[in-house]
């Protein structure tokens, strides 16, 4: 279970605390839920793995941005769990609360887009709820459910990490933060760059097939949606491990490396990128012994995987710069930024 | 997929067609959806039954509602459709998005809600997803995924009721609408009886043991959410058959029976009881051969059952009075008194 940021709108620790005092209890007696300490849960049978999340206007989407974008973005963020550990993704219940004042041609905008990545990713609709909001300017809020086959070495979770294995990201980290400050005309781009981060934000690429490749190889994973920083500590505290991430081995875009470029102070811009979120990548801890495994995963799955880190006895995260001294992320600085 | 009513807020027929026309195409290829037919859906194995339901404060409760009568409801309407489909509960996913002014001590009695409803149903939270929205004043919205094992005969569809099945519903009808209408002061009763009726619309009572017993005796079947008279053309309509149901037969309780006896027009105030929705009993149909097993079911589940009617050719529900002349329910007036 996850208390789930946006850039616009970081978990607090309250919401963290709130998931493991008062709802984790929940879970007793359901060992596939893993203690609510992780984004998915196993069906007792252990073939099917699901996991649910919300996005609500105003708070994971502008009021402006297009509705089939958002119904896209729906999909993936769900896609993306899935990816993380290792489910092949099958299909989805969809609940919606519609504003009180939504028109009919504002949910067919919504059904196109979920077509056109139902399509993409191979997974159908297969229920749900659909209502309307009675109180005027009540918010879209949308859930999501989706359940996958699992692999058949079984789910990869949080907490499989141990001290020395290595630490790896897929992708690039850090374009949709950029893209929503973007939007938000608190960064300014070229064109190209803005569309390509824009586009980030808004249409995360959810990693299945290096995801399902990974199953077997990975010890822990997750994927990045509260923030590099953020993610990497979900794993190290439940892993009851320490993990470090050289700043400088962080993969870039780019148009995030351009703007890193023009950035006075390089550790506070690598802080910023690593606490964005919103990225939709992997970020996953395996064996040294693995390597070679890992390479062949990103190999077939055509993804681009980075070695950035290790885990190491201890507790906590933290981001190393280019001479291995400690980064002071300002994370005031960033709800601050991210908040705009 | 349903387009959830209470009797504050009716669906609309644009809602059923929303999701007939926007909605059911995207189940295209997954045939345990039923092209989103039914309440509840068979994932690809059949080993499992999956349904979700939507609460939104000011739609499907009221703000006043305590909040741990609102969670116990939560898990009660879909554990209701498990009930109906024949499925034996293991679990669920909560989303939740917390008014922006929640406090910590309303997630908790909440939280206690489930607890209280988890353990009389045997039933564990698999995991989720809770955040806040950050409108002022937007509601609270909160969405159950559950899932079950299917009974070994196969989920219980809404489809299969045929020619000269017979009808049948548990429990009482009627009284939830009353509880509601009760709270509302649009009626009045003695202390005990508003009592009565208003626990019947706050906790419904999911029919669990009753509906696996019914599993391959059942022909179809459908929980009693929108009001009997419009599940049951849920059931006429996806079996292509007509119903028809005896007025007089619908059982009641006996504060539903006094507040009819107060009634000058006998016939609109069945109307109204067939109409109210939120009852969460069983309506569901069976050949005429299949008489002593139902009885059997509702003697071992310890769940009262009654014949109240039957299919036929044709299309339609059709509310008969005591001498078999129709009955016209004056939809126009249930919306009218549901809205207040």
């Amino acid at each position: 279970m996850r208390g789930r940021a946006s850039p616009r709108a970081p978990v607090t620790d309250s919401e963290f605390d709130i998931i493991a005092s008062i709802f984790a209890p929940l879970s007793k007696g359901a060992s596939g839920a893993f203690s609510l300490t992780d984004d998915a849960a196993a069906l007792p049978s252990g073939d099917y793995i699901v996991t649910a999340d919300m996005m609500i206007e105003g708070v994971h989407f502008l009021k402006s941005d297009p509705l089939d974008l958002v119904a896209r973005k729906l999909l993936r963020v769900n896609l993306s769990d899935l990816a993380a550990k290792g489910a092949k993704p099958i299909g989805y219940l969809l609940t919606c609360a519609w504003p009180a004042a939504a028109k009919r041609a504002d949910i067919e905008l919504f059904a196109d887009g979920l077509a056109v990545d139902q399509e993409t990713y191979r997974v159908a609709l297969y229920g749900g709820d659909t209502t309307r909001h009675s109180a005027a300017g009540a918010p879209l809020t949308l859930s999501a459910t989706f359940f996958g086959a699992a692999p058949r070495q079984g789910m990869v979770t949080r907490a499989g990490a141990a001290p020395g294995d290595d630490l790896y990201v897929s992708g690039t980290i850090g374009d949709a933060g950029l893209g929503l400050a973007a939007l938000q005309k608190s960064e300014k781009f070229s064109p190209a760059a803005r569309e390509f981060l824009v586009c980030r934000y808004r249409l995360p690429d959810p990693r299945i097939t290096l995801g399902g490749a990974l199953a077997g190889f990975a010890s822990a994973a997750i994927d990045v949606s509260d923030g590099l920083l953020a993610d990497a500590g979900h794993i190290a505290e439940t892993s009851r491990c320490a993990i470090t991430i050289a700043a400088e081995s962080i993969p870039l875009s780019p148009p995030a490396r351009s703007w890193l470029d023009r950035q006075i102070d390089k550790n506070a811009a690598y802080g910023r990128l690593a606490s964005f979120g919103d990225d939709y990548e992997i970020l996953f801890a395996a064996p040294p012994r693995a390597r070679r495994a890992i390479e062949m995963a990103a190999t077939v799955s055509k993804t681009p995987v980075v070695r950035i880190g290790a885990a190491a006895r201890g507790e906590g995260v933290r981001l190393l710069d280019g001479s291995g001294r400690e980064i002071t992320v300002d994370e005031s600085g960033f709800d601050h930024f991210s908040r705009r």
